[in-house]
């Protein structure tokens, strides 16, 4: 049994995905390579859409760039009906070129640039985020220069603590992000902006965490943030009407892991739990945006590697050498991050051994110790499932090497959406002074 | 005092590097910026080469690619007279289009890929690091498909554990590199080797880590290898004569480190310990390959941010936001590095409070909780020392940010040495498939 549904055993004993032979598509692009399966993908997303079409007609469902991003994904998500929140210039400017319209991107930032500001009031985005008091006065002083109205949401910090690796746990009391409930700091930020001509706060936003297989967070932090609202449109005069709830939902990367979570239940979750605070607190009910996460896109990408080298050190372990690593996706090396691996081209065989995947960085990286495998053999491809999230996004040069691929693959055809760089295009960079 | 010697405050109390003054490097060049001291970075590379040459005449030095590399760093080492570890096609290629010579290129790599190993061999590179079993059969075949001849290392596993972090401790027994001593891999390969027509096997190649402050492992390398030579020597009636002994000596991050390893002391014990135990063991003294590793490179950097969020908790810390983070230094997330700070424009002012210093990743990347400095403002140059080493070199695009630029300063002149990324560069890869 594979990780899941869609990813199956075809013809000669391959791994199919997104209905295209994994083996062939290493052989036609090379490897590493990322491989997306748009039919998941889509998937994912029409799952959330029309759960909150059901369960909340006015609601929305906002994907995060910051997971995976390129021209073509914009191209899916805006055709899936999605919005898109954006972190940074870099991402609008991705979205801009997609043509992905405008008013469905949400800005987000806890240390915007001056220069991101601008550009982000320029094309008009639908909300920013306000994280901080600092940026509030710069954000009107340009929506005012450019004769602009900009909808400002209030990242709420809204002191909850999840079960989640440190470095993405994002509501906690003490975190860089967001504005305080208790402190009172949202509060003024709520005065701030109310006293901003051109700013209109629409609503508040926040993040509690990533890889979250839990309700319970969710619904405090609706009952939290609609609190927070009633206080807000008492002191402001001017009904607050969006709430926007973050967090990545729970995907699967082992089989030790929880299932994934079910789109369906964590729509009519927080949607139902949102109507029942209303309710409570006697305020209309508001619209619901949802940020779901990696879970639109994590489980779509299966990463593919050639296996280059094979060290048996007796009495210890084998190490399977593999020509990717930690340039291609350091989330083993920053979260700790388990993964399960399965050989492309004898995905049919049962494992006879346990292997350690090594990359081919020049320092330890490791993808795992305790991978189930046949026995490889150099040039066989070895498949990393849920390779759809913060892989190719945090991709880097180290030691030189390229950013791999990435590949799209529906119903047997496949295409690039990432092309994979060349050595010179690292090089394109350098530049040599007068005097060297 | 300032972390190291020619760190100065200066005029306008503004913090100088190389020479010039780091605000106006903000200034000119925008921020994040990398700052390299060409001065600090050639009076390291000549303490090697001049210790060197006293204590071991015929012996070299090699930099390491991988702690910082582009086109004008090999022209700097070119002319320093050092020669240069790679461990990729990438870094093969920029050495290539420096015009580095190539026979004092030395070719690593635990899992190199064909397309490496034909490129190596094409173009001649002094020495080929052999690490696994799996690489010598396609070297000789390449080899003599090309009718060249290769000069060959073996990289040898001594089993010796020092102490530092696990991913960048690369000598212990069970590892991803090298080939084990004890359990007489190591010997399989010089046999392999010794029966390749166009392998020339010339020494042996050891790393024991990074950051070590401590001789002691670096001098019990020396006997573990030179006990190899003297059996590999027997074994196939061929003296072994290099002995290259790499392994990252320590450098100061925070004036709670040790300090930065002097040199002159490090090439000379370790070419002392070489002379003894060759007398001891009657073979002939090996030329001595030193791998300094980040020393040469590390200090010679500072990292500028421009300070864009102030964010008080009270009763917790208060948050200062700077325009980079993660996306530009990952070591605080991999390796718990730990930093200081000083605000450049500000560098004369007396510290009074503990701030926590939050770069501006979609995640919580924090450069470190408890940075001593005068109050921050919106607008304040950060700047960070110690920061020439795996930064640049890790950078990703993560949050489609673009990889900052590289700035070399030289007694107040400075220049480009890697351009900034624009938006479009990030993009420019994006395909989007003919349905989409």
């Amino acid at each position: 049994m594979l990780l899941r549904d869609g990813l199956v055993v075809g013809a000669k004993g391959h791994l199919f995905i997104g209905g295209c032979d994994a083996v062939e598509l290493a052989n036609e692009y090379g490897t590493p390579l990322y491989v997306m399966d748009e039919i998941y993908l889509r998937g994912m997303c029409k799952a959330f859409i029309s759960a909150m079409k059901r369960c909340a007609p006015e609601g929305m469902v906002f994907y995060a760039s910051k997971a995976f991003l390129c021209t073509a994904m914009c191209k899916i998500i805006r055709g899936e009906g999605m919005g898109l929140d954006v972190v940074s210039g870099g991402e609008l400017y991705t979205a801009l070129k997609a043509g992905f319209p405008m008013d469905r991107v949400t800005f987000h930032g806890n240390c915007k640039t001056q220069g991101e500001i601008r550009m982000a009031v320029e094309v008009g985005v639908g909300r920013v985020v306000v994280d901080n008091h600092s940026e509030i006065p710069f954000l009107q002083e340009i929506a005012q220069s450019l004769d602009k109205r900009v909808n400002v949401l209030i990242r709420l910090n809204p002191g909850i603590s999840v079960d989640s690796h440190e470095a993405v746990r994002t509501g906690a009391a003490d975190s860089k992000f967001g504005l305080g409930i208790d402190d009172g700091e949202a509060l003024i930020a709520v005065k701030m902006i109310a006293g901003c001509a051109n700013l209109s706060l629409t609503g508040v936003h926040t993040h509690i965490g990533s890889q979250i297989f839990d309700m319970a967070p969710y619904k405090k932090a609706v009952d939290r943030l609609t609190d927070f609202m009633t206080l807000a449109s008492v002191v402001t005069g001017a009904e607050l009407h969006e709430l926007v709830i973050g967090g990545g939902f729970g995907v699967r990367y082992t089989r030790e892991d929880p299932p994934t979570m079910d789109p369906e239940e964590v729509v009519m979750t927080i949607a139902r739990e949102t109507e029942r605070q209303a309710a409570r607190k006697g305020m209309r009910v508001p619209r619901l945006i949802l940020e779901p996460g990696r879970i639109i896109v994590a489980e779509a990408g299966v990463m593919l590697y050639t296996v280059g080298s094979i060290k048996e050190i007796a009495g210890v372990r084998t190490y399977v050498g593999v020509d990717g690593g930690m340039a291609d996706n350091p989330r083993v090396e920053l979260y700790g991050a388990k993964y399960e691996a399965l050989l492309a081209n004898r995905a049919g065989e049962k494992a006879a051994g346990t292997y350690a995947v090594a990359g081919r960085s020049c320092e330890t990286d490791v993808l795992g110790y305790d991978f189930k495998l046949p026995p490889p053999k150099v040039g066989d491809i070895l498949a990393v499932p849920t390779a759809g999230a913060y892989q190719y996004a945090m991709a880097s040069n180290y030691n030189r090497v390229p950013v791999p691929a990435v590949v799209m693959a529906h119903y047997g055809k496949s295409g690039l959406i990432v092309a994979r760089q060349r050595y010179e295009d690292i090089a394109q960079y350098d530049r040599v002074p007068s005097w060297l």
